[in-house]
């Protein structure tokens, strides 16, 4: 059966592998799965027709025959239950990278975001000056924990699962990003993770899209 | 093989089930599993002996044999694979109810946690009357769309599954409960889930806790 993923007609990360469709190509590629992509506009995103698919109206959204997911979490726990390559056989290894994913989106990300939105959204403000500290504090508490507990491990729990490829989304992101020079260990986890050969094909796919997009004489 | 989650000693939500305990412990009930709880203080969650079970440093840490887990959602997702009760047997029921898990933590709780800090930690700022309005928006727009997608079925999905009993825990943390009155669809799905039996016990069990450690001579 067909894989369809939506992601961004014009994403706003302009490119560089940050939009949540990524996180999905490079899960499918892991597990070597082919997949279309439906590219998506932000007003089709609005409408109920979207809605359907995507309740929240994000990307991406999977479709996979009569099935219809979102939530880049639930769609590479799925992919990675149905094909080797993202989740280890034994099954407290196995619950232990699941784990990760959890800790990923749940404990890692939401931090990251919060500063990445105040950056964004209100950068010009007054407050910004007296706030960041403590954004850049709420980040770096999970970093520190997260760099003590890998340690000098390749990997967060034996061999690479899909809680590394979502951890390792998640660190990509800027406003978590520009602290990984004070973690050489994660620094170097995030590397390892985009050294990967499924990640290379997956950011070269969502970077020609962008490209496509993009290229002079272009109007979208 | 017994299974021992841990909680706060001193939950600073006072016995009002809001920390992450009460999820797992309302997974325990819905599946009928008999646990222990070893309670522990803020300075213990900080020790290297904690942060062996937790790298986080948070409640609930989860242990079964030899087998330790964090994160709630891992956890309840744990419980969801290898006990009925809380995942449909259908394949494509079961990978949806998983995305309502996903989408409860990562797309509905981060909104109503940055609510929920910026009152508790910042609410004697200047800057708080001018950012609360975009906080309450950010978790609008999410209940919003939950509201429109359940519309008038009992749960989000067929029958009452995990992804339920973390939609409704996320639902119940104040700063987005206390626009409940606005979505009554989302309003009665929480009744719905606190009126069930295995919720009841869980929330007797945490607010024993509470009630235990705060009684009248009891020193800590």
């Amino acid at each position: 059966m067909t894989i369809t993923i939506t992601a961004f007609e014009q994403s706003p990360d302009r490119g560089r592998g940050l939009a949540r469709d990524m996180r999905v190509r490079w899960a499918l590629e892991e597990v070597g799965q082919p997949y279309d992509v439906r590219l998506v506009s932000f007003q089709e995103m609005r409408e109920p027709a979207y809605r359907a698919l995507h309740p929240f109206g994000q990307i991406p959204a999977y479709q996979e025959g009569d099935l219809a997911l979102f939530e880049s979490g639930a769609i590479i726990f799925h992919l990675a239950e149905r094909h080797a390559g993202l989740l280890p056989n034994d099954a407290n290894a196995r619950a232990r990278a699941i784990t990760w994913m959890f800790a990923a989106l749940n404990t890692v990300e939401p931090p990251i975001v919060s500063r990445e939105a105040a950056i964004l959204l209100e950068g010009d403000k007054p407050w910004q000056a007296e706030r960041a500290p403590m954004l850049e504090k709420n980040v770096r508490v999970r970093l520190e924990d997260l760099s003590r507990r890998l340690g000098d491990a390749d990997w967060l729990d034996g061999a690479f699962s899909a809680g590394d490829l979502m951890m390792v989304s998640v660190l990509r992101r800027p406003a978590g990003a520009s602290f990984l020079p004070d973690y050489p260990n994660l620094a170097a986890y995030v590397a390892r993770g985009e050294a990967r050969p499924a990640y290379q094909r997956a950011f070269a796919d969502q970077l020609a899209v962008f490209n496509a997009a993009n290229k002079p004489g272009h109007s979208v």
